[in-house]
């Protein structure tokens, strides 16, 4: 951890009895610094303040929020903030406080190796074991509730170098262990539905918005992906990943994975 | 909160950075303190172990976990202890480290008012609109992604008084917020089964060992409960709750959940 504002204040610690602790009671997001300054930041806040409607909390002002991931990242072209927002200490056992006062964690961190070649060369992947569980009602958001996620991460360490691909109970492909998936069948643009599992990635609403009319949102089959033209993964912080093989499966990096690349570019440039 | 340790220090305050934190990466017991001792003490620590093993977290030393609760507990006749234990800080996002070392807070908390009163009145229910989602990778263990919980205790905000039951995704009862519950039949207790969604309750499960040839796990049905002779809630904190009503069905506290309540008091004097 590079720098950290609990609350506004130079801290590195949190009260022992918060919300976001006890029971993952909070949502956070990851934003990528580039060139000194938070990237996609409306996106991120947008997402926040859906994530605050659906578990019921205040939003921060998004004025305060830049100005303490401003504040964190000082004197790093590129790093990452991470923002955590919690249902503060208080209530009893699981019922929240009537008058909760929601806890800012407001950290930077530097910017992980490797991120940058890997849009060049693309990755390899396997199918995860850890299937996600079936949620409408907390699906995505990006809550704390990750458990999930860290026994994909923990799985994959059998795997070194590659990532996972999850798929839900049922069996539908939904994404990548920390991206969202897209399937490219010629011209269009396929990617999971996220209503029962999932997390709405930032660059994934982005991209689904300015390539509506060949963009769909569906339920997806390991089938269908054998019989994709190319597969790539969309992160806020990764940008677009080229995907070469899902287990035996295998893809080029193709044309529309590399116009997606230039289109996140360009967005870069200005958002 | 009357007195807290972390990883044995008096202490309020906990890493911003923990990973209980950032994803719920751990677990956590709530345990009775009566006559000064905590209780049912052995069934708690075995089920954190059986935690740790899923999660691969190593589990501190039983003494240690004994030693930090009676010196939070100290000069507190009743009062709760809460134990929480996360995979620590480090790792790179969802990944752990590869030599994680654990964080353990250990807490007191005043004795809840009404607890007592209500194994003798019975409480009324209401089915909750918030369902359990079905994974089976994560069910039977007490870790701390609890969100689904938290949304059902912020519903049951609008039933004041009431208890919630959960059913889960598929229709099937599982629970109450915060205690396993059994259904009677006759001589019969049956109660639901663990392996896809709720918590192995620690009173639930010495129920059924001490009461092996009379108990079944089953997927249970609103219609099967509403054929019960009796139905009662079953906690390690709230011991065994009488259950008068769930939404328009309705029971009177029959002689098994007496039996079942006098048990309990025999277990009590020397767990």
């Amino acid at each position: 951890m590079l720098s950290c504002l609990v609350d506004g204040v130079i801290s590195e610690f949190v009260p022992a009895d918060d919300r976001g602790l006890a029971y993952g009671d909070g949502l956070f997001e990851t934003v990528a610094v580039a060139g000194g300054r938070p990237r996609l930041w409306q996106a991120h806040m947008d997402r926040l303040a859906r994530g605050c409607a659906r578990l019921g909390l205040a939003p921060p002002a998004q004025e305060l929020l830049w100005r303490e991931a401003c504040t964190v990242a000082a004197g790093q072209q590129r790093c990452i903030v991470k923002i955590v927002l919690t249902r503060g200490s208080g209530g009893r056992g699981y019922v929240p406080s009537d008058d909760p006062r929601p806890l800012r964690v407001v950290s930077a961190h530097p910017w992980p190796e490797g991120l940058d070649e890997v849009r060049e060369t693309g990755v390899e992947a396997v199918v995860l074991e850890t299937r996600l569980a079936l949620q409408p009602a907390l699906s995505g958001i990006k809550h704390l509730n990750r458990l999930e996620q860290v026994m994909a991460a923990r799985e994959l360490a059998d795997h070194p170098g590659k990532e996972g691909i999850l798929l839900n109970t049922e069996g539908y492909v939904i994404s990548a262990v920390s991206a969202n998936l897209f399937v490219v069948q010629g011209e269009q643009l396929l990617t999971p539905r996220m209503d029962r599992c999932g997390i709405h990635g930032v660059l994934r609403d982005m991209l689904l918005r300015d390539h509506k009319a060949r963009c769909e949102r569906r339920r997806i089959t390991l089938d269908l992906m054998a019989d994709a033209d190319e597969v790539f993964l969309c992160s806020a912080v990764r940008g677009i990943v080229p995907v070469l093989a899902v287990d035996d499966m295998q893809w080029h990096v193709g044309p529309v994975t590399r116009r997606m690349q230039d289109w996140r570019a360009a967005l870069m440039e200005v958002a």
